[in-house]
């Protein structure tokens, strides 16, 4: 398992049967072909993989799948966002097991109007820290949740496994810097000095 | 099983242990509560259920559970909603074949930016409707979906098993009477003349 996060990481696109089924040959070619590219790394299950149309069951059989096909050749990111905080636990501690490197989540949200509030959402990332895996906090549009910096911050500075960061939101480049990444500069900032093997951000 | 839909349909809450659980004994008293004061039905997994908590093998559960527990006392709707039609046609099937009165869905959704377009939400109803089993549409803020009026009579005009609405938009009443529900002069609309036996609405 990696102790630094660096490089490309692409998400995987899940490919689907034309009648909605997974096809499975065909997310092997797929982890194969980034392999294949040169990627440092892989995150499977992300919105880019439609995790939004796929069963409980088929998210349980990408993820061993795909874990046991690269077989350790890149470390793997397995996205396990979910509005319940026992779910993404359940689905964080199923990666672990696996050997997945670390877990992506989006902060809980569900349809147009369930959204955690920023004590619920520190909640779930310490609930889901606990379970001993790095996490990559994913600031995406599609959740409908505002992150603001100091909430990033207090996340990367009181749960020891917010490692990483994937910033999705308008001004993403500004957001990077305001949370701490190497500035121009070169300087480190508190995220940077607190664990300079484990904090990342990217985009 | 009933032809006519009426009366007082409670939604089912879902009971939950302090850790998460499913309470399942709970769940029993729930129902045979709502049963000894007088519905005339009961529709689980709703949002008042708390659907966006639970994975999909607690939601098998609470349906084999609560249809077998309540074993034809009163007529079930379980909600089956999901973004992927191919999931939402499964959980049809299911609760179909475990012998539910009908099933509710809301429009696809997921998030806050991803949402059927009027044609994908009438094939979704209609991939649904082959399954055979009578289907609630469910109108609700939740899913961020504007469900208009000629999208819901043509759904209800074209696809044979949509013979239900749960109207919960702003000025529902309205909204319930502009879909050709019997008016105070006792009219009927076209949806109550094809099928007088099917139709209903409620809010």
């Amino acid at each position: 398992m990696p102790r630094v996060f660096k490089g490309i990481w692409p998400v995987a696109p899940t490919p689907f049967h034309d009648d909605g089924t997974l096809d499975l040959e065909g997310m092997k070619r797929v982890l194969d072909c980034i392999i294949d590219q040169g990627a440092d790394g892989i995150c499977i299950l992300a919105n880019f993989s439609e995790q939004f149309l796929i069963s409980d069951a088929e998210r349980d059989l990408l993820t061993r799948l795909s874990i046991e096909h690269v077989a350790g050749r890149v470390p793997l990111i397995v996205t396990i966002s979910h509005f319940a905080t026992q779910i993404a636990v359940e689905r964080a501690r199923f990666a672990k097991d696996l050997g997945a490197a670390a877990v992506m989540m989006m902060p809980p949200y569900h349809g147009a109007s369930l959204r955690g509030s920023p004590d619920q959402i520190f909640e779930q990332f310490q609930a889901v820290g606990a379970v001993g895996i790095p996490i990559m906090v994913q600031d995406a549009p599609m959740s409908g949740v505002d992150l603001p910096v100091p909430l990033l911050v207090k996340m990367a500075t009181e749960i020891e496994q917010v490692k990483l960061f994937k910033i999705e939101c308008p001004r993403a480049a500004r957001q990077v810097a305001r949370i701490d990444c190497p500035g121009r500069n070169g300087d480190r900032g508190p995220l940077r000095r607190r664990r300079s093997d484990h904090a990342a951000c990217g985009s």
